[in-house]
């Protein structure tokens, strides 16, 4: 293809305007995107998962958010343009973007890979909803709810052949953001892992550690996912509101992953760590819902810590591990116009278990 | 010494009643000891520390004391008699006793030298308020509060000699339960490590973590303790309610070691860790005050831990360690009669830093 010689990239999606008032829903939306400078490429927007941070992004839950709001952080997409200083990757190649386009790279969290933490000005730069701080109010990116991207390629993602390119993109962030924990609180073959929370995160999180060796135990609130989590390769099911079942489980897990989305009281399922077990929350980024019980914490020496996705390199891995593992995300395919009662059946949580946009209908579009 | 031949070991000491209506205070108590078994000695108490805990257990804070309550489990002593199976200590020695003199030996807590969390039917055998379940009914154990104490040699600890034992008390308690953490948590030689609380259990992690190689920052509520803590060896001092200070050191800390004994607001000390830092609480077993704000915990890869006292080969190590780093509790000596000022100042925090009881007039008297 030809060099590139525009200053704006035009593009097409589906945004948030911030008018909550009634409700927010995603409507089409017009935008520019800066063109692709040399290092970095212009995509085509294949597939697209839907996060729960979507819906707390475009519903303003962190308070945070700068409108219009494009979200859309899962992204599997072909190369049509890669500027003059692209080496690794070519056009028409298919790859991945996830939750982050850019960081400082010279923190020391960026040198050690693990840019979602980059300490740089303004932290990383997010897929969408743009800087945080402090230049947030100059600057805004838009997700992969459109029909391109503008990415350097130090934030792209190889996808290995053996991935369904139709399911992959939810590894990109419900993969890294439970396999970063999993890996890095060294789970371990043999391990007693219990993932709470069977949705989007945790069904991702079921069959990791289950790939990773570990005895996993799926803990969830409903009674109807006893099968599901089985099929996803659950050794066991626990229902968290089932207090024999709980209770025959106190101190029994080396690890819990916790993947519920809105407050809850972590306590009942620190009493399931064992001596010296952790416990780690991923999805919520808020406050829990009660005060966490230091008696139950320091008698058995256990910790509760919290997970962020994970680093560029990192996420490579999950894709690789994945493909290794024949681990794809179990998706229902929806259409860009669909996004709004996709939203609605996610806060009821009635998806299994990831929403994935087909984008390719939306673009084709001539509007 | 002759071979006891006594079935009960008469014994003198200070405890509470369970009459709490108005104010607890302890009053002499006589009361008796099983005499030795083979493998146990009995123990003139010397010196006993005087503990948070002990006021806990007093006034039935943790809601499982079983009265009539004699506290103390920071005791020196010397061996009157040891039972024929005792090979490691002899009669006349000076030896310690911490807040365990028990437990299953066979679990695998006890296997890994964490007797602290004997997964055994009751649990370890603590100093004093004995078993907590299922024998707690029948069985409670008598602290140091009193003239003698009758320990397995298991359970006793050598005090090295460049230990003053007038001082060291304190080591057996507020003593491991700082060291543990912090060798738990791996602080090494460079580490930022902070010490919030500065009373008896944070005056020690102030020393063990200096004495580790940490660079060392006290956090204390209180304006008049900035320079006591700076004699301790702290290399710098925080007042937690100057917000400036703390704000200055946000994500500074790669290791906070929280010993505020009431439940308090856990959020701003966690922002003041650093990426992947720890933070763990000792003293506080209770809830929080609030509940932990998971964005500020997930956003930096942080964890909250807890911990509990140590194992007693651990204790013996951090005997060790204060005799060669010399380090020495500073502490203000009382008589036994003077345990209730002693307690009532303890809630107000004004002590510097652990009262230690001299028992030996206490015991010399011959009532």
């Amino acid at each position: 293809m030809a060099t590139l010689t525009l200053e704006k990239i035009a593009a097409r999606g589906y945004g948030a305007s911030g008018n909550l008032v009634g409700g927010e829903t995603l409507k089409p939306i017009k935008f520019e995107r800066d063109a692709p400078k040399d290092n970095e490429v212009l995509i085509e927007v294949l597939y697209c998962g839907v996060c729960h941070s979507d819906v707390h992004q475009v519903e303003n839950d962190w308070k945070n958010t700068i409108y219009p709001c494009v979200p859309g952080h899962e992204v599997i997409g072909r190369i049509t343009y890669a500027g003059s200083a692209v080496t690794k990757f070519a056009e028409g190649e298919i790859v991945g973007v996830g939750c982050m386009i850019d960081s400082c790279r010279s923190c020391s969290a960026c040198r050690d890979g693990e840019e979602q933490f980059c300490e740089g000005p303004h932290g990383p730069t997010m897929t969408y909803n743009g800087y945080f701080k402090p230049d947030a109010s100059e600057y805004n990116t838009y997700g992969g709810y459109s029909t391109n991207l503008v990415v350097p390629e130090d934030f792209l993602l190889k996808i290995p052949d053996a991935l369904d390119i139709r399911k992959a993109a939810p590894i990109l962030c419900a993969g890294i953001t439970t396999y970063s924990p999993l890996k890095h609180w060294n789970v371990k073959p043999g391990d007693k892992v219990a993932i709470a929370g069977i949705g989007g995160l945790g069904h991702m999180a079921v069959m990791i550690a289950k790939a990773m060796g570990a005895e996993v135990t799926a803990i969830t609130t409903h009674e109807d996912k006893r099968k599901l989590a089985g099929e996803l390769g659950a050794d066991k099911v626990i229902v968290s509101d089932n207090k024999a079942e709980m209770k025959r489980h106190e101190k029994y897990f080396n690890f819990i992953l916790v993947t519920i989305p809105d407050a809850f009281d972590v306590n009942p399922y620190v009493c399931l760590l064992r001596r010296r077990g952790s416990l780690v929350t991923v999805g919520l980024l808020a406050p829990y819902k009660t005060p966490v019980n230091n008696m139950d914490v320091a008698s058995q020496g256990r910790s509760i810590g919290g997970s962020l996705i994970g680093g560029i390199a990192e996420t490579q891995e999950v894709l690789n591990f994945c493909a290794e593992h024949n681990i794809l995300p179990h998706v229902e395919m929806i259409e860009m116009e669909d996004i709004n009662d996709a939203f609605e059946k996610l806060k009821d949580d009635d998806v299994r278990f990831r929403y994935v946009i087909d984008m390719r209908a939306f673009t084709a579009k001539n509007v």
